[in-house]
């Protein structure tokens, strides 16, 4: 024993779990505890609400879903023979006769039985969360100790702030923080977790592991990149993007303990322990645990690569568009190709998501599609490898165009007929879904639906909207991100250079209707995501016209975008569950009176 | 003086604001305090958020218009002479170089100045409430004195519970209480209201005085229905329902007194002072107010009637309708009418809300629609006085099936073609909407969103979804009611008699996909509004394979829910904000594994 170093291995489970799928769930954990076995792990850890998926929402609200929980927790709580697992599940606790109070709790089991359960006391109730809505926050930042080690576990928004992790060290003397979480990604999101950890660790001299989540859930994204800092803020190691993986470290006690012995300024506890929050596990071997003596091939911590900015981006839509496919029971998904960049990225990342055979790009001519983007459509899904149909819409419109000109007697042309064309494409885009099978993917971009650029039940009509969260000037990197990979033109140029246009009458641009993007999305970012006013806007020299054309414009088409399909959020805010506006709301919508 | 009896006159102003609206909220809010200033009023009251509108949702994170709102109550403020108010306001407390910290607020305001700001102590989250995304709680139950009287003002959730107002009461000795709420209707809230306040009296031996927003905001509609209790519990004025009205009462303040030291064994309040969360008034003349020598006339209380049940849901539909239509601009409105009973009801409250020159009926035959059918809508309209016009969809449907058959060659017929007609009539509907500036009232029940027994962008395809949280069970005691009110067959005996049918294809009745719907709706509100397990319905009697395939139509049904339009909330749990449920959720969704 004398001159080995004592270590404790942490395995982190970066699992993709589904909300709801109780069975399912349970197999992935049972299946990761044994192989954390099998790795010699003395820990593994579990994202937050593991066994329910995040976010459950209102199934919280179920009495019978949070008991069945609680039965699937203590089937894998059973597995854990040799070593301590910690498993995030919603934890009701009082008798069915008194008042139930439900918390999200962390179960920590070892060695089959469940020790002690945290309960997460910083609840997110911002932008998407709601978790005050179901949960009583926990007030006890307790900690763990085996064998004379003290370490402690804390949910998500627990770290984000100083104060727990900061009592679990200083009053807990924890020498490790396990933080588990289910966190939500937009960009930049990970580079932020990665900072914060850091500094968390610096500021306490402890090692700190934040696991996340990873997969898509309805309109969110979890990207994984779990981390393990050491106490100085360095990075020990860390899991890739959106995908799962079994990030195994050991970290060093005697170091930590060395490190803050030595650190004479550190405020962080060294040994100031407050009993009443310590959860004793025992020594190791009377835990079940491996023997210390026993030898463990030390393991080579893995940091992976991070992708570029626009990368990591693709690498989200591509996630949540095949985790919202597959785990809602589709195979294949139907795509409307105009020809132009919208549909064109979202049948790329269709691609790489579901593979060219699950991807069926339909094309719907009328007379205002232009031979340029019939043929742009065509080149485009063949570079794909995709199938492709074709259904002209011209008779069916000209069927309606008879049918209403009695009622329409009198009246000119307006933008009435080129919404009954983008009808008719949502119509016959529904008729494939419902014939075949297929999820009909929508196309629009967060500059249209912010401004309500769009027909409502026409290029809107679908059930799942990859790029809504993404501005058209984004579309635009995608698309040269996505060439850049291919080593050449896998979308067309001509799809890139051509301006934008819904092709709905004769000689149309977007820009006939609206400002350029290159001055559309930035007014929508300062006003949707940073909430900043009109005259803030005017301030940092935006065109004061323009500024109140686009806050009009964003507001006036909140009802379209109430009854708009859900999409992937990349952005600090997307429109959904995280920008809660009013339909009826005359804020700044009629002219100063009086 | 002598033998007069010193009264507190108190003038609830339930009054319909609106979102955003700030000048105009401004302007109604001035009106009634003159108004009330002509009645010789000590004190006039208006709803919780009376000057952002309530709920403001995510304006409350705008900075401009919290700052704006505080602009409008300043201006409100000054217009306060001779007489106290309090009003709603979102109240931000801190300079901008601090943090901010927003409150719930009720501004008391005396004779032209803000004297105090009561902060809402009880937040609630829940339901279709989200206040603690935007609100920090209070923690004062303050105290107001004038001339030696007390009285305390409360807001909405605060009264709920017995805490707040018993603080109010015992440490602070107030006689009266005031509260301010916007408290959405559901069926018997009014009622639930009434006695939950006499509790409160009787509890405190203090009259209490509820006044309640009137008015339609998205989802919800708000009651009115203030009221005013007297210690021991007796209703002593009450406003209507779903209209404005500025209810003021004469409170005996002797008589309170009197009764408060009459009755031994009552722990309420005499005295017990404490002044920390007393906030001074003056006396009665120095505060601005009336000299309490001059004579008044006494006022006589009204009590209003109040509705049926029936009656109070057909109330809360018509002023849900108009207040949507017309706080979103529309003049007209235009209803699909299939000569079915739901579009029947629909169109029938629209002509309530709006008069029968403000509805059009369009009919959309196609070679699924009975004679019947026709004829039913056709004399429907006549008996409503409402304009009509008839598109036939059978043109552009052989169209569509032309124009897919080459795609759908060697496939059997199926939902496919029905949901395509469903679409046509939708697009149709659209097409006016978008000509003539029409907003499209949809006519789904709840029973059927519930199961998905609808077209997505076809019958649910419009602004407003005037029915959707009545089940269809209820659709027919609507259609009673408005019988009996009218004297006589309103909505013609056939349509009420039929057998229920969407007309997509040939003999088709509801009941093909459906359980009856007296066996369906029960388990409805079992299930969504109760949270009932399917073990507990069964237990309940309901039959398994019922229950179990129910459970499976509404969890799978709501992806269509997500894009349905906004329609009024009548039950405890309506779809929307009330219930926040995940798309992708695999929660018994699947067969049982493993």
């Amino acid at each position: 024993m004398a001159g080995k170093r004592q270590t404790f291995r942490i395995a982190l489970a970066q699992v993709n779990l589904c909300v709801g799928d109780l069975d399912g769930n349970k197999r992935k954990i049972i299946e990761y505890i044994h192989r954390a076995r099998e790795n010699r792990a003395d820990l593994i850890a579990f994202p937050e609400l593991s066994i329910s998926g995040y976010p459950p929402e209102d199934l919280l609200l179920k009495r019978s879903f949070v008991k069945e929980c609680n039965d699937v927790l203590e089937t894998v709580v059973r597995e854990t023979s040799g070593l301590i697992a910690v498993i995030g599940f919603p934890y009701a606790e009082g008798s069915p006769r008194d008042e139930v109070l439900l918390y999200n709790g962390a179960a920590i089991a070892k060695n089959g039985s469940l020790v002690s359960v945290y309960k997460k006391i910083l609840l997110p109730n911002y932008g998407v969360f709601d978790e005050k809505r179901y949960f009583t926050a926990g007030n006890t930042p307790s900690v763990l100790e085996i064998g004379g080690f003290r370490f402690a576990v804390n949910v998500c928004e627990d770290i984000w702030k100083p104060g727990v992790t900061r009592d679990q060290v200083l009053s807990g003397g924890a020498l490790v923080i396990l933080n588990i979480s289910s966190s939500p990604y937009c960009a930049g999101k990970g580079l932020e977790r990665q900072h914060m950890v850091s500094a968390r660790a610096r500021e306490n001299d402890a090692a700190v592991c934040l696991l996340n989540l990873v997969g898509g859930q309805d309109e969110l994204v979890f990207d994984g990149e779990s981390l393990v800092v050491s106490p100085d803020g360095n990075l020990l190691a860390r899991a890739p993007q959106f995908e799962e993986a079994l990030l195994t470290v050991d970290i060093d006690l005697d170091e930590i303990a060395r490190m803050r012995a030595s650190r004479s300024g550190s405020s962080a506890g060294r040994g100031s322990c407050d009993r009443g929050r310590v959860v004793g596990l025992g020594d190791w071997k009377d835990a079940g645990l491996r023997d210390r003596g026993e030898f463990r091939e030390p393991l080579i911590p893995v940091i992976s690569h991070r992708l570029s900015y626009v990368g990591e981006i693709h690498g989200a839509l591509v996630l949540g568009t095949r985790d919202y496919v597959r785990k809602n029971g589709f195979q294949k998904v139907a795509i409307g190709l105009s020809g132009g960049i919208d549909s064109a990225i979202v049948a790329v990342i269709a691609v790489d998501a579901l593979g060219p055979e699950n991807v069926i790009g339909v094309m719907m001519p009328s007379r205002f599609t232009s031979e340029q983007s019939a043929r742009d459509a065509e080149s485009l899904s063949r570079k794909l490898g995709i199938k492709t149909m074709t259904v002209p819409i011209e008779e069916i419109f000209s069927e309606y165009l008879d049918t209403l000109s009695a009622v329409f007697e009198g009246r000119e042309p307006d933008i009435t007929e080129e919404n009954v064309q983008a009808r008719i494409r949502g119509n016959l885009l529904m008729a494939l879904s419902n014939k075949f099978g297929w999820l009909v993917l929508t196309t629009g971009n967060k500059s249209e639906i912010a401004v309500g650029y769009s027909t409502l039940y026409g290029d809107t009509a679908g059930g799942f909207a990859v790029v809504k969260d993404v501005p058209k000037t984004l579309i635009y990197e995608l698309a040269k991100f996505k060439n850049e990979q291919a080593g050449g033109p896998l979308i067309p140029e001509s799809i890139i250079a051509k301006a934008p246009s819904a092709e709905l009458k004769p000689n149309q641009k977007d820009t006939d209707s609206l400002p350029p993007y290159e001055i559309l999305d930035p007014i929508i970012e300062a006003y949707v995501e940073e909430d900043k006013s009109r005259e803030e806007m005017v301030n940092e020299g935006y065109d004061e016209k323009t500024v109140d054309r686009v806050v009009w414009m964003v507001e006036k088409s909140e009802y379209k975008r109430r009854q708009a399909p859900p999409g992937i959020k990349i952005t600090p805010k997307a429109f959904g569950k995280d920008r809660r506006m009013p339909i009826t709301n005359l804020y700044r919508m009629k002219k100063k009176e009086g």
